[in-house]
C-alpha cells in the first residue's frame, strides 16, 4: 500500500465491499445498517467533492483523465478492475488480471461487454505508445470463447500502423495460452490547436 | 427504496460513496479512516460471501446470471450504472441513463468502451425479446461524437433477422436526439441441451 494515494486506498476497500455485496449468499446480507453507514461516509466525501467544471478547467487539453480516475485502469476508481498495462520491448501493451465476479455476464464467465471495454483501452494505448494517439472511432470484436472470471487472463494490444490522422491497432485476450477474444480497431488523431 | 432488496440499497449506497472517491477534490479526501471503516464493512459481509460454485449450482442453466448482479443493469451490482432497458411495442429495447464521473474517459465524455458495454446489452436484450437469446459473437461500433456524462442519453437496441443459430441486431446512443454512437451485433443461439 506504500506511495498508494489515501484515495486509492479507499477506492480498493470500495471494491472488496463491491465484491462482498455482488457475491453475498442472501440479498438480506447487507443489512440497512450496512447501507446507513456507507452513506455517513459518502456525506463526508461528498463535503470535499470538486465542481465538474475542475475536471477540465485548468488542465492542458490532454486526451484522457488522469489515468488514476479511469473505469479501466484507475487506481482511485472503485468501479475500475483496475486493469494495470505495462509496455513491452516492441510497444505493444500486455496486462494480465483476474476479473472478480462483479464483472460477470454469463455465469463464471467475463460479461462480453466488459471485454470490449478493456480491449479499447489496450488498444488505445498500444497506438499511445507508438505516437499516434487518438480517439477510438471503430471497434470490432470477435468472440471466440468465453472467458473466465476469477482467473487470471491476458489481455493484448498492438499498433499496426498510421496513415495521416488514422491509426489502426488490434486487440487480444487469451485465456490459458489460447486467443478467447480478437478485436482491431481505428483511431483517429485529434488536429492540433 | 421501497421493494428494494438490502442488497440494492447498499449497492446504491456504495454508487454514492464510489462517485464521492472519484470526484473528491483530493487524493487525500478519502483519508486511512474512511479506508478503515469500510473495511469493517466489507468483513462483516465476507462473512456470508456465497460459494463460487453456487453461481452455477442450482440454477437451471440460464443465459445469464440473475440481472440484478449484472454489471450493466445489476441494481445490487455497485459497478452497475444502473442502465434499466424497458421493451418498446416494436419489440426495440430502449433506456435513458445519465452517466456519472466514475464513467468518464476523455474529460467531460462517457469512456468509449463502456459506451460498448451498454450497446452490448442494449442489442443482446433485442434478441432475448424476439425469441432469439443469444451469445455476442461479433460486435462492431461507430463512434461519431462523443457521449457526455452527468446528462441524460438514450440507448437502443433492436432486432434484425434471424437466420437459423444466428441473430443480427443494431444498436444507438443518442445524445440531443442525434445518433452519437452506432453498432451492429451478431449473436449466436445457444444449442438447446
Amino acid at each position: 500500500m506504500s506511495g498508494e494515494t489515501p484515495a486509492a486506498v479507499a477506492a480498493q476497500s470500495i471494491r472488496r465491499l463491491t465484491i462482498a455485496v455482488v457475491d453475498a449468499r442472501s440479498r438480506r446480507a447487507a443489512n440497512p445498517d450496512v447501507s446507513t453507514l456507507i452513506e455517513n461516509l459518502a456525506d463526508r466525501l461528498e463535503a470535499v467533492a470538486r465542481d465538474p467544471a475542475d475536471c477540465v478547467g485548468g488542465m492542458e487539453p490532454t486526451l484522457h483523465e488522469p489515468l488514476e480516475r479511469s473505469p479501466v485502469s484507475g487506481s482511485m476508481n472503485p468501479v475500475a478492475a483496475p486493469v494495470r498495462f505495462e509496455t513491452a520491448a516492441d510497444g505493444s501493451r500486455r496486462s494480465t488480471v483476474t476479473f472478480g465476479p462483479q464483472y460477470q455476464g454469463p455465469p463464471r464467465f467475463l460479461h462480453g461487454g466488459v471485454t470490449a471495454l478493456v480491449l479499447d483501452v489496450a488498444m488505445a494505448g498500444a497506438t499511445v505508445v507508438a505516437g499516434h494517439p487518438g480517439v477510438t472511432a471503430e471497434m470490432t470484436i470477435h468472440y471466440r470463447r468465453p472467458v473466465p472470471v476469477r482467473e487470471a487472463v491476458t489481455i493484448r494490444g498492438r499498433h499496426i500502423r498510421s496513415e495521416g490522422r488514422k491509426s489502426w491497432a488490434e486487440g487480444t485476450i487469451e485465456v490459458d495460452g489460447e486467443v478467447a477474444v480478437a478485436c482491431e480497431g481505428l483511431f483517429i488523431e485529434r488536429r492540433a490547436k
